[in-house]
């Protein structure tokens, strides 16, 4: 497959560019028979919609998912459902000097050795508009595995910059405009943020997802296993620099005797430094993850670069900007958690021999 | 695919338990016309090997590879390579209590859980024993790498428990059984590694890996990113929790003026915070990568758990068992970063319009 | 993948009912910079369009293609491309009876065995309106093979019932709407199809493509075979029941001295028995395949069948068929050629090792 | 993937050329605990084997299948199956003139355009010796089937040269050399057969492969279709040029009134001119399917080729041959119709939404 598809039973294709007609994609896969609340599919969209506070870009994209396909009287029915969003915000513009530079830190430079063509009008298949296609079949596969599993995925933002976000409860996340776990740092968090607006910089941050009621057994040895496949899944969004899964980095300082989850029979595991999965194979417990994003590239202050004849250039990244691009990727990691766990959950269904 | 195989243009597949009578693989895809040295492929393997010291298994295979097919003439001939290991070491014992227990931290619940019949005899598939066949597609991969790019792969432990291991030099890395970038820690490690062992305990560590020469335009947009594969690759190996690329998860506290690398036409890219991928493609610049190891549970200090009954047990997991696995673990780290860059190499053949 | 996408280098995804919203696809893995006619690709959808003469449905079909993606300034960018064609001709109707019946011959029965739903408006995806998505995407496929490789791929319906149609020369094929490759027969046609027409009938025939300047080379062995490839390719089309390249069936006829193709140093090869294919990979002879359509099911003669709670019931399909699918079909067996030359095309350049 | 695995759910991959150390493969995705026979697997690839009467080569292999892993007890665990069978018959050789010319009729020539390296000590992958290993696949799919859903494949030779064969009995097929279904064309068969030895020729043939109990809703649409899969999986075995499906070729000739297979509730279906195939998805009906045979191109007549060099030779392949290779590929025929059916039994089960 050429990159644009994930997964093997359940399988996302998308495709697009932030500045062409329209982005769009196939799920391809779906049981039969599983009904969908397409409103619930547009509440997790608007979760990603830039515009909804004033830390993230002022950018107004409706962002109106079409269902074309694969739904007849509210349910699936097996065939692959077509998703369409039209890019409604095609503002005209002069591309003037941008359309030969390559933006430090930006895709521009690896789009153009690899392809040696390059849609300039914004950052093509790089762009985090793509997302929005992974939002919408993330959030159908959260409704399949809802329906046949009672599985509950949720995420939140754990660090901003130097801010370790404490949980607190899953109410506060959508409360704030953080995805702040709780109450009594997001007055904090509004300050420092306008602060690297006001700089014209930005700044890196993680998400922890966990995912709940997911059975036991999915994942496949050796390669297939469902860290690995989360590992990609999560580190295929943009901007994601590091995965980990449990106890993740922190384990490299950690003894054998602290770090294995004990068993009992009448309480079951006793800790979940694995973060529910062990072997690559789930084990039952809560799936627990963590994706570290970088600050975006796209900021005011100018830095240096080169174009594509060869020659130094200064590039100024004008226009529509979030200082904390991780601020809108609950929806993005949520998405990617679900398409994984249901591609495997569907996986294990066929391979089960009994 | 169920799982047993990796790659899209070079792929990988394993077969075999750690206590049946061999294990095995199939590589395909490797263009004709490379010539392969056997005796490199080998000595991958020797690397990985149990019994080079007193730190790591004293388990003895002879892990001598067998190449069934795909090579004439000292030379790949475009068709696929049958690998094949004897298992030599198949001593037989007396399962007795293990038979029935879930050894606490490994994959024994979950495997039970996911197929209602297990091999307990050693870790079946979720056995290390299997990544010797990786280790040994891996060093072809590496050396069509080599042969077509130049590009070049290696790798350190770059902390062992709370010790950072400072980079010193490549040549060390061979000359101690530690897989220790310098020469100055060694004796430290030697007194720290002994204690853990006599304590009947394990630790955790990190591995750094790095890749030079990789041409740019490497990786596909936006699933099959190279970041996102060379995550899931190295995510399935045993034991790994956590991946990151580049500066990883220090981007969190990163500002983006900060952490973009800069550009300029005389001197190149300035810094190297991306890892040398820029939106999942290849920038043509090193690519570094970082995986972290959990403590092996295979330890002497007695764990609770419970068996396929659901009673409670006190499990202890004797023989012979590594304190670190992570010392052994550099050419299997090498190994999955080189079937992915392969991997990729091949696809962007294909797909270069001009 | 769940059946809606072929290719491995060149990928084609179809989504879509008959009587839904739209139809599309994603066409993903062409190469960048191939300079597209769109003109062209409408033209072939053009050529599969209802309504063209007495002989096929005078259903009123647009099908304006939409390309919404994967192109800048005229050429490939090297991302994928969405198609998208809305159906304008979803006229309400009362589906009263046919609701809840079988059609004999027609695919209502397993799909609802498989699904156990079924979206009664039309054929769903077992319609044949799904394959002008094929026909968009093969377009583009043939536009890549030309531009590379200077391939060209033609076809002609070579039998209609008892009818051999003698091939005279291809300028007729376009002249009369049966894809007739002589203009003595046509009158004959003309007639025989008035009559199965008028007795409410269908009748079936063969197509055969014939692709030139097909480079020597592509092809894997030993499953995905080009010749195995184009037999999928072919038999996925709607109504197809048989698939033969070269001499086909007859070589169970032929004695080996008579069917190897000898070749001279001067003259090349003396003859074309194998149709262009040896040991599955193309010998850069002209390639040569046969595909025969059973007559549609879809007729005006009333049919024994049972209803979906176990009922005898009589069907008569009422509505705007076709007495002869096939005569539509040319431009769906190349697409089908295409997008399989394509594909082996990518896949070749990606693995030669020289 | 690179053409040496097949299948989606149930992937059988393959290696190995016929003058190699060892042919072997790796069966991924079959169910854990399903009882396996492994007698009946070896006399599976008994059938294939030569040396069995004088119609056939009298190489002498013994084909010993060691199964490496995936089994335990008796059962199978979920985990992949190592297939392997050592090459007992490497008769030393001068390979002389042979080593530089193509074949006619053969594919040393393209393989030779595709790989640029040939192995010319025999046939390599393009060698009916690889189908070896497919049997061994296909006979524990055949057991899957078997297990899962009593599904039962038998194969006969259907046509030898002009030779139409009688369906008589299923008993008569293994009590004679050609696989013939009744007991009074076998002397015919006989004398037939001696005559074409005799001239040192060889003659093509078909056989018809049925398989019963096979479940309703197999087949996935659109490019996954059971039929479409059923006809790559015939047209990769060596020396097919013709798939068939139920009335196959003779429904070009067929009125949609006599063609379509008419069902009632107390009978069933009245007829099976579908091949037990509706729409791509099995009906629960027989699936019926055919395959046609070349005549093998190893013949004692001189035939006119080119050499490596571009000059004119006459080639005479001598050695061991069978003057009609059909007669041993029954097994090879009823394997790839056994993997097609098992892997879309596997991803039914996955998908099936209820």
């Amino acid at each position: 497959m050429s990159g644009n598809s994930i997964g093997q039973n359940l399988i996302l294709t998308t495709y697009g560019e932030s500045h062409g007609a329209a982005i769009g994609g196939v799920l391809d896969g779906a049981p039969a028979g599983i009904p969908l609340d397409e409103a619930a599919i547009q509440a997790e969209l608007d979760r990603r919609k830039p515009g909804t506070s004033r830390h993230v870009t002022p950018r107004q994209e409706d962002d109106r998912l079409r269902l074309l396909s694969g739904i007849f009287a509210g349910k699936t029915t097996g065939t692959p459902i077509g998703l369409l969003i039209h890019n409604e915000d095609q503002r005209s513009r002069d591309y003037g000097a941008i359309k030969d530079q390559y933006r430090p830190g930006h895709a521009d430079y690896t789009y153009h050795a690899k392809y040696g063509i390059r849609d300039y009008r914004g950052g093509g298949r790089a762009s985090a508009r793509e997302t929005a296609i992974r939002v919408a079949g993330g959030a159908i596969a959260k409704q399949i595995l809802a329906h046949l599993a009672s599985t509950r995925i949720r995420s939140y933002v754990s660090q901003i910059g130097e801010h370790r976000l404490d949980f607190a409860d899953w109410k506060h996340v959508s409360e704030n405009p953080f995805n702040c776990p709780n109450d009594h740092q997001t007055a904090l968090l509004d300050r420092y943020l306008a602060d690297i607006r006001r700089d014209g910089d930005s700044i890196g941050a993680e998400i922890t997802v966990i995912a709940e009621n997911v059975p036991a057994g999915l994942g496949e040895p050796v390669f297939d296993r469902l860290d690995a496949d989360i590992a990609k899944a999560l580190m295929s969004i943009n901007a994601v620099k590091g995965v980990e899964i449990g106890d993740g980095f922190a384990v490299i300082q950690k003894r054998g005797s602290e770090n294995r989850d004990e068993r009992r029979a009448a309480s079951g595991f006793a800790s979940n430094h694995a973060g529910g999965i062990l072997g690559g194979i789930s084990s039952g417990q809560t799936i627990l993850a963590r994706a570290a994003f970088k600050p975006t590239s796209s900021i005011l202050i100018p830095g240096h670069s080169t174009d594509v004849h060869g020659a130094d250039v200064e590039v100024v990244t004008k226009g529509r900007h979030d200082p904390c691009v991780a601020l809108r990727a609950c929806p993005i990691v949520e998405a990617m958690l679900a398409l994984t766990l249901a591609d495997h959950y569907l996986r294990q269904r066929g391979q089960n021999g009994r």
